[in-house]
């Protein structure tokens, strides 16, 4: 089960993690609590607002003819209201508002009362358009809406015990598995979500139907049903692809839907299809900051190491497809190379698509910027905003899995948590720093012998493990330690990962990064911000690869660390000639000590050049 | 005037410098001597045979009705033939060749029976074509062909005595100027040409109508008479140019016509607009090989630091075009970055142009290439081949100046020369290993009071002079080294320039080169080659900024000084990442004993990557 809820345990077979419920995990961290708070106060209410400016609740309105009018923006904008109620349960899973519980009823009755008594719902498919219905799978995205709408449901029945938008997912389902199937309507969805929804409905139902939709929706693929094309990733059969190719969003939902039905079926070319292109994806298609796509064209992915910085799409719903397809890996494998990527991807390729006040959004996330690239309040094509949010808002559910092993904590945050743990009720106090600081304690309170595996991040090279004040060496399994013991009320357990600041360098390959270095700390990537660094343009930066990096504390950009060290300024300007011998360029060059900020918090203050990979000195 | 010729010493009145006559110098080097003579032996004799082959001799046979058939080959063919006249002419005004000086007679011969009665010259407008002259001067060459014409009849006249091509050349002439001119057709050469050869026609005949009809190609430009465009340089007045832009081959012949211009009429805002294009090519448009036009889209110059290498232009024969016209600037003024550039173009841009062996030619001339672009025999546009002949065969002519000051060493190779100083016989003996070895030694046998005048060639930062054995500290005049004396048989200079080899680094604009430094040595630029490094891609090879860079004589490619130095391979097949911490990175890179061959000796071997912009370690 890919959503972070406890559901039916029964199910999911062929994974080896269970998510947590998402109300077991309470953050009480400065970073990410502070974020939820936010979505809750400022961005779930304003988007709720800009849903309403925009038509996106009267086209349900409309479609149910209490108002009166046509339908207005894209043919997909039901899936805003949907990825909106998703986001707003979870936060009303963790959180009380009255205000917000109320507000999610009244769409949801709208939406109701949008739906057709067969149990069709899509809102543009209404009036003249209902002949149209299911006649354009390839670009009309009906299956697409329908996922967004079951996965909305289902939070909002796990958060809320209230099954009034789960009782409509289930007719537009049933209605669903009525048209297409084995001996049914033939059909791949030319934009995939709904294999994943689907998966998930089969959960919280026990329907098996749901289950065998997703896999005939996975099975149809390759058949050039949507034209074969690899934007579409319908150029192959989903067990034969090798590449990671086409729409970058389309592809890792259709990856997280494929790794839902393995969980599932446990079908091992399915599998093994999946770590190829997981493999292809982290060694030669994933940008540094967990982002995917590097192509405008057709928001697709490039080239093997095509990965452009000032051009980068790296579309933010993309980074969000990675982090919940390497979730999903995650539960499959227990490895922690899996949530070693969501924890990139989500400071750094998610994060940077809202800003600090939770007011404005990047669809596109460029690694380099001239100062033109500005968050939007929204988009006339608006996935990322309540993408987003609902993400944030269902962070409390990531931070940790089960399993009949013990515990594992996969992302590391400041909370209070309970478990089940083989009927074992357990407790968490955790308390850490994090992302700032590598130090991590928990204090647990149970009764009962498991193991507790706790994610040894890629990035940390020195790390240092006590339970109860005692040094321990712990045993290293594929990026978790484990500690297995009895434990008892008020053990301690205390890592420290070395999170100093260090450079990293690119593939030799990635030729938009040759003689290029970037920042970074623990799991933040940083950037250079031209107001850190006198208002210069950051470009003209260059840092040398034995720079000693210092961090200290701002209280700005809702408080990060930055990182300080002694570059030099090659500015353009002073160049008279074309060429110099290596001593006559250096004396262009002035010494400077430079401030990376995250690259999360780019783009906050006033608009200059920005730079993720920074030229060597 | 520009020719490497003393002609008429009353002309060029706005030069500071004359040429000197190419009879009297006589190289002695093993350097350029040797490819002077396989010019004479292999190449000249090797190019008349592809031109029988090809159609091209034939098209002036069929122009004059002595053999039946149709013009064969691009419309502008018969500059072909026009420069490998030239070419020859220089070779046999230092050399004994009957075979080759009845060669030229024969086909002088063929050129003189393919004119009209009028003097119209052009094998092309010929037959149902002659109507067609003078209708389209911005595509077909017309004035392009007479202007190949001009300079050939002249290196004839100066190098043979023989007015058999010159009588030719001024009936075409004649015939021009009865066409164009004010109060007479309107034009602008859509291929620039004609322009330095009717300049270099009127200091070779005294008569003013053939410079001013140059006055009045150059004035006619920027009235949109052919189209207007800037790869036409008919974007606007030539006074009034700013950037040097458009079909690089055009824009230079085009600023060499007025320089050649400048020398006559000492207009100033036309030496201002030279100077502006000058500078902009040099500080933002030109390879550091001297090779100039970074696009194939239109041969054309890029924009500002647009210098890609594996992709660049770089014709050969743009290179020649920036070595002439850097020529006629240095007649200007007597300054020595011109004969800077004039020495990097021809051992860089130029000398890349032909193989060793003498038999085969680039057209194109990237900076980086994997292995795949090798010399070619001939091309069906072939300007690049007779044009690097002319310039090799023309070469005697541009080591000295003469100036009523003095005599000036422009450019550096053993040699025994005689001169006139101001009436005064002067014998110049210089010996040199250049440009392996920094020592020139002169002696001079005199018995005047004039000025040596050695250039200082930019790349040496430190340098040494003696004169009979005593050092001495010469006054430095833009660029050259000024030893004013009475000068007598038997004094000897003794100069020692600083020649060991060092990195360049490129200004931080040019993205191509970033992080990437070239090595050179004295004029000469530097490649890796696949051959001389154990056969690998030398595209992985990374050196550091402070490699010692070690020389060593090899006797092979006709003899070179290569370059070796500790570096590193980083093989990106190596990475299983995308992204790693240097430290990492490093234990990937394997040490490597590098070795690198001059730039305009590569593709002699063995196909294979090359690299010019080496990444830095």
């Amino acid at each position: 089960m890919s959503q972070a809820f406890v559901v039916n345990a029964n199910r999911s077979k062929y994974a080896r993690l269970k998510p947590v419920s998402i109300d077991s995990v309470k953050l009480t961290d400065s970073f990410w609590a502070n974020r939820i708070k936010l979505m809750g106060e400022v961005t779930l209410p304003l988007q709720y607002q800009i849903m309403e400016e925009t038509g996106r609740l009267d086209n349900f309105r409309i479609a149910a003819g209490k108002v009166s009018g046509e339908f207005s923006g894209f043919f997909f904008n039901d899936t805003d209201v949907y990825k909106w109620i998703e986001a707003v349960s979870y936060f009303l899973a963790t959180n009380r508002d009255e205000k917000l519980d109320q507000l999610v009823d009244k769409v949801i009755e709208e939406v109701k009362d949008a739906q057709d008594p067969d149990g069709y719902l899509d809102t543009y498919f209404t009036f003249s358009r209902k002949q149209d219905r299911w006649t354009n799978l390839k670009d009309m995205h009906e299956l697409y809406c329908a996922g967004h709408l079951f996965q909305a449901a289902i939070a909002h029945h796990r958060a809320t015990g209230k099954t009034s938008l789960l009782d409509i997912a289930i007719r537009f389902a049933d209605h669903i598995t009525r048209v297409f199937g084995p001996d049914k309507k033939e059909g791949v969805p030319g934009h995939p979500e709904v294999e994943m929804a689907l998966v998930e409905l089969y959960r919280e139902t026990n329907d098996q139907k749901y289950l065998d939709l997703a896999k005939f929706f996975i099975d149809e693929r390759g058949k050039g049903l949507i034209g074969g094309s690899s934007y579409h990733i319908d150029h192959k059969p989903f067990r034969e692809l090798e590449e990671i190719v086409g729409h970058a969003v389309r592809s890792l939902y259709l990856n997280s839907g494929a790794t839902d039905l393995y969980m599932e079926i446990g079908d091992k070319a399915l599998g093994n299809a999946l770590e190829r292109l997981w493999d292809n994806l982290v060694t030669k298609k994933m940008y540094v900051t967990g982002a995917a796509g590097a192509r405008h064209e057709g928001e697709s992915f490039g080239d093997p190491y095509e990965l452009p910085n000032e051009t980068a799409y790296a579309e933010t719903c993309a980074a969000i497809a990675n982090f919940m397809w390497n979730h999903r890996m995650l539960l499959t494998s227990g490895e922690g190379r899996f949530a070693d990527l969501m924890e990139l991807a989500l400071y750094n390729g998610i994060l940077p698509g809202i800003s600090i006040d939770g007011k404005e959004y990047f669809y596109v996330n460029p690694l380099a910027d001239r100062g033109g690239h500005r968050r939007q309040r929204w988009f006339a094509c608006a996935c990322c905003p309540p993408n987003v949010a609902r993400t944030i808002t269902s962070l409390p559910g990531y931070m940790y899995s089960v399993s009949p092993e013990g515990i594992w904590v996969n992302l590391y945050a400041s909370n209070v948590s309970e478990f089940d743990v083989n009927g074992s009720a357990v407790a968490i106090e955790e308390k850490t720093d994090y992302p700032w600081e590598g130090v991590v304690e928990f204090k647990i309170d149970a009764d009962a012998a498991f193991s507790l595996f706790l994610r040894k991040p890629e990035w940390s090279r020195e790390f240092s493990l006590n339970v109860n004040g005692e040094k321990i060496k712990p045993v290293l399994e594929k990026g978790y330690m484990v500690i297995n013991r009895k434990w008892q009320k008020g053990d301690t357990v205390t890592l420290d990962l070395d999170m100093k600041p260090e450079l990293w360098e690119s593939h030799p390959s990635v030729k938009d990064n040759a003689g290029r270095v970037a920042i970074r700390k623990g799991p933040v990537v940083y950037c250079l911000e031209a107001e850190d660094n006198s208002g210069i343009n950051v470009w003209d930066i260059e840092i040398p690869k034995d720079v000693k990096l210092v961090e200290e504390y701002k209280n700005m950009l809702g408080g990060i660390m930055v990182i300080k060290g002694k570059g030099w300024v090659n500015d353009p300007s002073s160049w008279e000639k074309l060429y110099l011998p290596p001593e006559e360029a250096d004396r262009l060059r002035n010494e400077l000590e430079f401030t990376a900020i995250p690259y999360y918090a780019w783009a906050n203050r006033t608009p200059g050049p920005m730079e993720v990979w920074i030229k060597r000195k």
